[in-house]
């Protein structure tokens, strides 16, 4: 019998997906970022929930008040990939017994900015103890379930991919952090702000879904490449991608270490940027509800016909693999 | 600064509530077993989070299956003592890399097994990477705002408090399985059962919500002295109780062991029966209830004006302790 390492995070929850009975009429589908329930008069309930386990998935330097802050945002994020305003989020905490007091009231502060930083409440929860700091969360709210952004929402060939924000910082931050990569000071905060204090895009996520014009999208927690892989999934369409949107500091960081920024663009995890398709007949109307919410619309590439995804430049095509963040990374 | 097993977890919770901003209009107040959001129409959405860490919480012997399935029917038993029917079921799963697949698909089994076990589905869920195995769940459940059971819900003075079921079979099964305490051969089933194959009280929850009688209803997980303790906390009134009700072979499994029957009852924990208190008009009306749905209405005392909770027997009145599941036992 395989571990799941051996088969990987993927390719398990296919294993896991033979054993469940769908409800009924889901308004979200399995294999989406959030779950749904209808609620009736056609709003849904919109649910995520996600686990940060301190030991696996805290980097050096994160305080406990930075790890609740984002275990909220990537809840959080979730919904805000789908267009949904976040009301409540509910920590399941397990710390262990010798915890301090101190340490276990920063978790809270944490979780409490978080909520209220996206006028949410922290609405209940469960403690528990363990041997590690593990960080369980949901987070939910409530929408019309038409606006509900899909991973696959009526997207075509020829529609246009796009992004909320540049890639690349929690690569270099995470070399830095795991691989002892040098960092330039210069370049300090805005790379390990990027770990420590992650923002989710839910304004921009709200304002995409009232446009009723996204034709798919996704949060980009798992790296841009994965995002993508993920996309086709879904829909059977593939990218042609014509630009890799890399954040201007992680060029540096890359030009000073002799990396290349792409890579650190495309293969990296734990952004919160969304990642979504439009007709190009929309792409005003798209554009200006971003920058009702001060947010630039850009535009990366096109939804093909086949089920490869490339980057087209200067007249060459190349394959972008996938990859990035895998639990278990098989 | 103290460690979170010097303070206890209840008082660590009555710290990390310092933190947090109360969401205007709570259909369920902080301090009960689950928590809701209004989603209009007087309808609320009420939804519990809980968490099995495998080290801490799972006993020998139990599979994976059984585990999975527990830890639907701990989150599904919160809804129940509010009088809520489970809709859906999320797992936060985090299993070691070098987990086998086939462990894995025991554990969705069990999920998928304790869900539909009370006309739910598991709508989605999320996987991770850790050094055990944590199943971090929540349950969720629609209903109208009225009808929910809260901790207070009126309670007062000379109403009867009252159970679904009878108690001792879990401390037993954990004094045989973590302490070695002989288990006589005739008794195995029954009490292994009642930890490994847990039942929640859903239908008795719905049916007591029906009526509209109850005056304070919560779950029994914690231990039935735990409850109690709880209970009184949130309404200021203490409990007389009459009798104690030790399941017959909890008290079998006593006598062989030469233990109190009583202190299994009390003092135990992981037990999903509801404990909660009615006017004693009503009673009539709230057995016919639960005989509808094939459980007795076990009367065990009465609500009083102190607080203290005792048990009044042959002409002695004895303070029943606090004791029973506290993580962290401080």
């Amino acid at each position: 019998m395989p571990t799941v390492s051996e088969i990987g995070e993927r390719s398990l929850i296919e294993i896991f997906m033979k054993h469940l009975t769908p409800m009924p009429d889901m308004p979200i589908p399995f294999w989406d970022d959030a779950s749904a329930i209808d609620i009736g008069n056609n709003r849904a309930i919109v649910v995520n929930t996600d686990m940060l386990v301190w030991e696996t998935d805290i980097p050096k330097g994160m305080t406990p008040f930075q790890a609740a802050r984002k275990a909220v945002v990537m809840n959080i994020s979730d919904l805000a990939a789908k267009g949904v305003k976040p009301i409540a989020f509910m920590p399941s905490l397990a710390i262990p017994s010798d915890y301090s007091v101190g340490d276990a009231e920063e978790l809270l502060k944490g979780f409490e900015a978080g909520a209220r930083m996206y006028d949410s409440y922290v609405v209940g929860g469960d403690t528990n103890e363990a041997y590690d700091v593990i960080i369980s969360g949901l987070a939910m709210g409530i929408t019309e379930s038409k606006k509900i952004m899909k991973r696959d929402n009526g997207v075509k060939p020829g529609h246009k991919l796009a992004v909320t924000g540049d890639f690349g910082l929690t690569s270099a931050g995470f070399k830095y952090l795991l691989d002892d990569t040098p960092l330039p000071d210069a370049l300090n905060e805005t790379i390990l702000n990027s770990i420590y204090l992650p923002e989710a895009r839910v304004n921009e996520g709200i304002a995409l879904a009232e446009t009723g014009c996204v034709t798919s999208c996704m949060d980009s927690s798992d790296g841009l490449s994965v995002s993508l892989y993920d996309l086709m999934r879904s829909s059977g369409y593939g990218f042609t991608l014509d630009q890799i949107p890399v954040h201007p500091t992680a060029e540096k960081f890359a030009v000073y270490n002799d990396l290349n920024p792409n890579d650190l663009a495309l293969f990296g995890g734990e952004e919160y940027e969304l990642v979504f398709t439009y007709s190009p007949r929309n792409r005003r109307k798209i554009a200006r509800a971003l920058e009702d919410v001060e947010c630039e619309l850009i535009t990366i590439g096109t939804v093909s016909e086949s089920d490869e995804i490339v980057y087209a430049h200067e007249g060459e095509v190349v394959p972008i693999k996938k990859g990035g963040w895998d639990h278990f990374n098989a």
